[in-house]
């Protein structure tokens, strides 16, 4: 058996992806317990969903030559702090019934959200979500397939708008991103391989807030509203959705309207685990786990637990709350990789770096928010050059601008499943 | 409306894929029913499936800038060979009691078999075929779960060597390349990411006939068969499958083995279309229609009836028996391409010329048969460069070259769904 102090990480996300390969497998014996052996790269899944590459290149092996943890494909279903076990589920469906013990001397909780349906009847049935490259793997299928039911011969132009309609909720950075994929799809390679559906598609984005890209200034998220509705984008706010059927939306404000594909990129909700653990967690909107500005969890009596640790979207800094984003997981985890690698001995807090902001609006068109503001050609530039550094591998790196070059120069791959 | 001739193709494989690109559409009104949009590179299919590179390179999308027919996502289930109409069914699960007609003035059917079970039980719910690529896909997930099945803490030996073991059935050269790549595969890449497994996996062929690889010599066979041995492949031969079930086949000349994978490579029958239409067929074995050789099909009653042409698997010449290759299937297309584009008047029948076997057995050595026959490295490369050949575009063939540099460099993209 090894003398080293065993650390367990929970989640192979952002946050997880990273701790496993930065922390010092010198010093350390590491585990990365997650469901996927694969991380994705989240920033990538709304160009792979459009067609631009292939959704494999969206997504990292956890296992890779360089890799020094151990890894283990399950779900982690319970925590015993006294005695520092977790009960975990293998994550295959025959073995779902299965359960193991992993003992740790310190654990690290960065095991994500689920998205939140809001309790919308029909939702988890009929809506696409944008969290995985499975899911970005599902809008393409269904993409081909309303595509190939509207060339039918004999089909209704009513019906043939219908199936071309796709709806999309949340107004974020995922939601209109996917938007202004759709639109260049649309109004280019589309007209190329279904010359016949030209004029019949349509995309409308729908949000609840009185504005899209809600972490932007609001010139910036005005500026990409309209450069959306230039990119013919029907943008609508404030806007409360009731049901959801296979085929329609319906909304208070505008009634019952048909779709081809509904895709849900809003809202997020706390994991089984996280609504288990006996910690303190924030009080309002997203039950996230509390932590103080050295990353360890509190017990619900307000004591910290020694040797537990958390952060991503799961978890955030009690006083100091910061969003769900990459960015926060990456610095966070860079945190604790400094932490964990000086032996436990580097005792700053954590503080937070303020980056830029980068959004795609169709069209070479983008906004940036960071030390200075830009729209335009520009903010393209930056959130294609912003996709190749979230890329983790040379080897992908290479795959993405060889697809870049030939969806420029001989239409995208979209027939593919 | 068109004044042109109105031709229709039905399948979507090599002869029908063929048949859309090469018949001149300034002379005829085109139209491709085929139940998927892309078209299998076959002989691919066995390296896509063990990770030599992304299965979405085996396989090719029907539409493309430069295909002028129309294409129809259907399974065409009737033909009124008097009022010259297709009946057709939507290849949507959705739509899939919808029925719509489609006219012709000439037809070609080669809508290929599917595969065969023998009546097994337990076969088509446990096995994976090697058809398309989804089969290869399937291939890819089912690998990835028992590494990480058999990577679980706590599960015994014994376990790990069921969940490691693959059983192929059928010694064809599809069978043989399967078990060659994953021998590759464990001999190789794997001792990397999971050097835990290392000496735990084994690979099984069986086959219901005295030898494997039968379209080759017996002296080819036998250097196949002691490769794959030297490989530690298990053949076992003159061996009778009486029952399969989720984690175990059952032979009469072996009893009971544990399996982890079952891949059936074996055995092709005939779709419903071609059980159903009254044509003169084949009646011992695989059930074809028969044609003469001008690819015409006959009544039961064996009068030809005009206008409509058979070819690829699904077909074969009365009194002239070829396999069911893609080979047969290319030569026959290009002979119906040359009839159709001298606007029939090139009268000529059809004639069959030989070409070169090759199959891969692993560790760069396979076996060629044609002009001359050898083995060893130079038929690895042979192989190698036919699957070049077999690629259809050159943004493919960049693609495949780069995979394989990386995965000679860097290993292999196994972990990766």
């Amino acid at each position: 058996m090894s003398s080293k102090e065993k650390v367990v990480i929970i989640g192979g996300g952002w946050g997880g992806y990273r701790l496993g390969y930065g922390i010092d497998h010198r010093k350390y014996d590491i585990t990365l317990i997650a469901p996927d052996n694969t991380s994705a790269v989240t920033p990538l899944l709304a160009s792979a969903a459009c067609g631009l590459f292939d959704p494999r290149l969206a997504h990292e092996p956890i296992r890779r030559k360089d890799f020094h943890a151990k890894y283990i494909k399950a779900f982690v279903v319970d925590i015993d702090f006294s005695r520092q076990v977790l009960v975990c589920q293998p994550a295959f469906e025959e073995l779902k019934e299965d359960r193991f013990e992993v003992s740790y001397d310190r654990v690290i909780l960065t095991p994500g959200c689920r998205s939140n349906t809001f309790g919308i009847p029909g939702v988890a049935e009929n809506a696409i979500f944008v969290k995985t490259v499975a899911n970005a793997n599902t809008v393409r299928t269904r993409l081909n397939d309303i595509l190939e039911m509207a060339s039918l011969p004999g089909i209704s132009e009513a019906r043939q708008r219908q199936l071309l309609h796709i709806v999309i909720v949340g107004g974020g950075p995922t939601g209109i991103e996917v938007a202004a994929e759709l639109t260049d799809l649309f109004e280019g390679d589309l007209g190329v391989l279904f010359p016949h559906l030209k004029g019949l598609t349509s995309v409308s984005v729908i949000d609840v807030a009185p504005q899209i890209l809600a972490p932007f200034d609001q010139r910036l998220s005005e500026y990409a509203c309209s450069a959306l509705k230039t990119n013919k984008v029907k943008v609508k706010l404030n806007c409360h959705i009731v049901n959801v059927t296979k085929d329609t939306i319906e909304t208070r404000e505008s009634g019952i309207t048909g779709y081809g594909m509904l895709i849900w990129a809003t809202g997020n909700r706390s994991i089984p685990l996280v609504d288990q653990l006996q910690l303190r967690k924030t009080e309002h909107g997203l039950v996230r786990i509390l932590t103080d500005d050295h990353l360890n969890v509190f017990s619900p009596d307000g004591n910290v637990i020694p040797n537990v640790f958390a952060m991503g979207d799961a978890a955030d800094i009690e006083g100091g709350t910061l969003p769900t984003t990459a960015e926060v997981a990456i610095q966070k985890a860079d945190y604790l990789i400094r932490l964990f690698n000086s032996g436990l001995k580097d005792t700053r807090p954590f503080k937070y770096q303020q980056r830029s902001l980068v959004t795609y609006t169709g069209a070479w068109d983008g906004v940036v928010q960071g030390q200075r503001e830009y729209t335009g050609y520009g903010a393209w530039l930056s959130w294609r050059s912003g996709n190749f550094f979230w890329t983790r591998s040379w080897r992908r790196r290479v795959l993405m601008c060889y697809a870049w070059f030939m969806d420029w120069l001989d239409g995208r791959e979209i027939i593919r499943n």
